[in-house]
């Protein structure tokens, strides 16, 4: 049983990969810079969008979000209100966004007038590592509040991404927060990768990561 | 190919259900009280059992732990220095205990000697709600800093549980924790479910936890 379970897995997973393959393709000739944002449930990554989406808009950028969860539709509509689009997908038990769902939930968005997307995936530090989205750039956000020692303890995930976000550092100090230790975890799983030191609350770091965010799009592939 | 996923998932989930009521007649006969408990990563799961391990002891209560995690011994380390006997599961990837690896790891500990077996999950609030372990008592934990909704999103784990544990209380204020709300959640999903609001750092509401500990142990089946 176990191994036609294993062939079943790499057959999703290869349709899987084969779609998103096709979105990376439509993202690119659209000129669209795409991220995918993984995190525990709680991490901030909605917080951490909302900002984000603010202040891209507010310096006349074009950004859009898709927000996965299980149910409710919460997320999105605390997204919509900064006024950019955004749309939910719902996975009912499912624990991770898929290439195919993302592909659906695009029906009407008009990539080619967007600079940002970002995709919120459901909150998991497991699942979501084995699902290529198409996105160029996967995040991974890690809080002070959750422990140091997540990279360490869901190494896949963090060895599957290209830069790490801790967020609410306004809470580092009622959470003794050991900054030395997380970002040598960070470092042990995912060497040398960039590590950006957020509050969505207070604003902290967010230039820098606005600036990575802005580099990043300059150099993606143009229409 | 969905038919054929659902069916060996049904296969699997039926295989478990019964490996979990042969550990659950297991624990019955030896007279242990067994809690599983679930929440996202970093919401303080080992943290709250560490405290509790060390209040069991110190009354003269005999308590273990099994601790699940996909890598690292980390947790299973700090449990130890409470005195209490404690066994790491690695699961390598996989995102929930099944009740196949908790039979496994329980070879050597003398259950007719213990009062309580606590078994902390992966953090993870989806695929945890589907696996039995042979649990009397399975725990949801909730913290200030992971946001209110999380039980709204999470419908299926919250919905699976006798209790919740609302932790880090002390942060409540830091994180503006709009504690109404987040009962209304809970009371939502799980209607009349016994909540207790603990801090593992402070001691907050510990006695309450522990009292009902006890409570729960004095009316478990006895040998």
């Amino acid at each position: 049983m176990t191994t036609r379970i294993v062939e079943l897995r790499q057959g999703i997973l290869k349709k899987n990969d084969e779609l998103a393959r096709g979105l990376r393709e439509r993202f690119a000739h659209a000129g669209v810079l795409v991220l995918n944002l993984v995190s525990s449930p709680g991490t901030g990554k909605t917080a951490l969008l909302e900002r984000t989406l603010r202040e891209l808009q507010a310096s006349g950028a074009r950004a859009a979000a898709l927000v996965g969860d299980l149910e409710t539709d919460n997320d999105a509509r605390r997204l919509a209100a900064t006024g950019a689009p955004v749309r939910q997908i719902n996975t009912h038990g499912i624990c991770h966004l898929e290439a195919e769902m993302v592909g659906k939930h695009l029906d009407g968005f008009e990539l080619a007038g967007l600079d940002y997307l970002f995709i919120e995936n459901v909150g998991n530090l497991v699942c979501p590592s084995s699902y290529d989205l198409g996105e160029k750039i996967r995040v991974a956000l890690l809080s002070v509040t959750e422990g140091e020692d997540k990279p360490l303890k869901y190494p896949t995930l963090f060895n599957s991404v290209d830069v790490a976000v801790i967020t609410k550092i306004d809470l580092a100090e009622a959470c003794a927060f050991d900054r030395a230790t997380a970002l040598k975890n960070i470092n042990e799983i995912r060497p040398g990768i960039r590590v950006f030191e957020t509050s969505a609350k207070t604003g902290a770091g967010m230039e820098e990561w606005l600036d990575y965010l802005c580099a990043q799009r300059r150099t993606a592939p143009s229409r």
